[in-house]
């Protein structure tokens, strides 16, 4: 298995991991974003980059992440989606993309790299006390959404 | 009062109400941000945008943002930071900053506009909720910090 970036052509494959994370998520149904609209973002205007995890030629992982801001610490690194097929999980895989985005984030400069997990996604929360991330539940999301 | 965009010079102010907002939120000792580093990210390398209100020539209060990225949605806007000092809250000021800031949301042709707020915060959750909000719970923050 081989992590790289993520390319023009990726996009299908990129989008059917990110509904696939929304399916185990429990909300695939909020999934609206296009394989075009992705490939556009990505590759075109740039506003999000993704790493991309390859076995035999096949996409079964990926990390989309973008540079975000905070007022209290400066520029941060948003990871925004980081998810491999759980039938490629052995080896340690998840962790060595994790690891590499955390890289990318101290080659940037950034003071902190931020993410969600959901509160009731217990083999996440595990994965990221292994990599002694911080945890904090005490912030609760405000969305509105445009139609 | 009067709501404008924030320009060179209103650093300073702008840090003020970051700090004091820090300290609302308990976590004053977490701002390492500086005046001088805000300038540079609103101004020169413009990763996020601002606007303040002034009362008289003070400015009382502001909105810091940025277009952020959902996989699910595409395209977003993250409000960061919203604060009208207390004292000031009368006459209906922090709803008008709130609307203008969806209002460049949806100028920018953005699926999403999000936030956080602290679970505690219940004058904000109030105000969140009569904007018709989607208050969420279920998601935990996940963090790195970079020295």
């Amino acid at each position: 298995m081989l992590i790289r970036e993520a390319r023009p052509g990726d996009e299908q494959a990129i989008h059917a991991l990110v509904y696939a994370l929304a399916e185990y998520e429990r909300a695939p149904e909020q999934v609206t974003n296009t394989p075009e609209q992705l490939r556009i973002d990505l590759f075109e205007d740039k506003i999000c980059d993704a790493l991309v995890v390859e076995s035999e030629g096949t996409i079964v992982g990926f990390a989309l992440y973008y540079t975000s801001y905070s007022t209290w610490k400066g520029r941060c690194l948003y990871l925004e989606d980081f998810f491999v097929l759980p039938e490629y999980r052995r080896g340690g895989i998840g962790g060595e993309l994790f690891q590499k985005v955390a890289a990318i984030a101290r080659e940037r400069g950034v003071k902190r790299m931020d993410w969600q997990v959901l509160e009731w996604n217990e083999p996440a929360l595990e994965f990221y006390r292994k990599h002694e991330a911080i945890l904090d539940p005490e912030w609760i999301n405000g969305r509105l959404f445009f139609s």
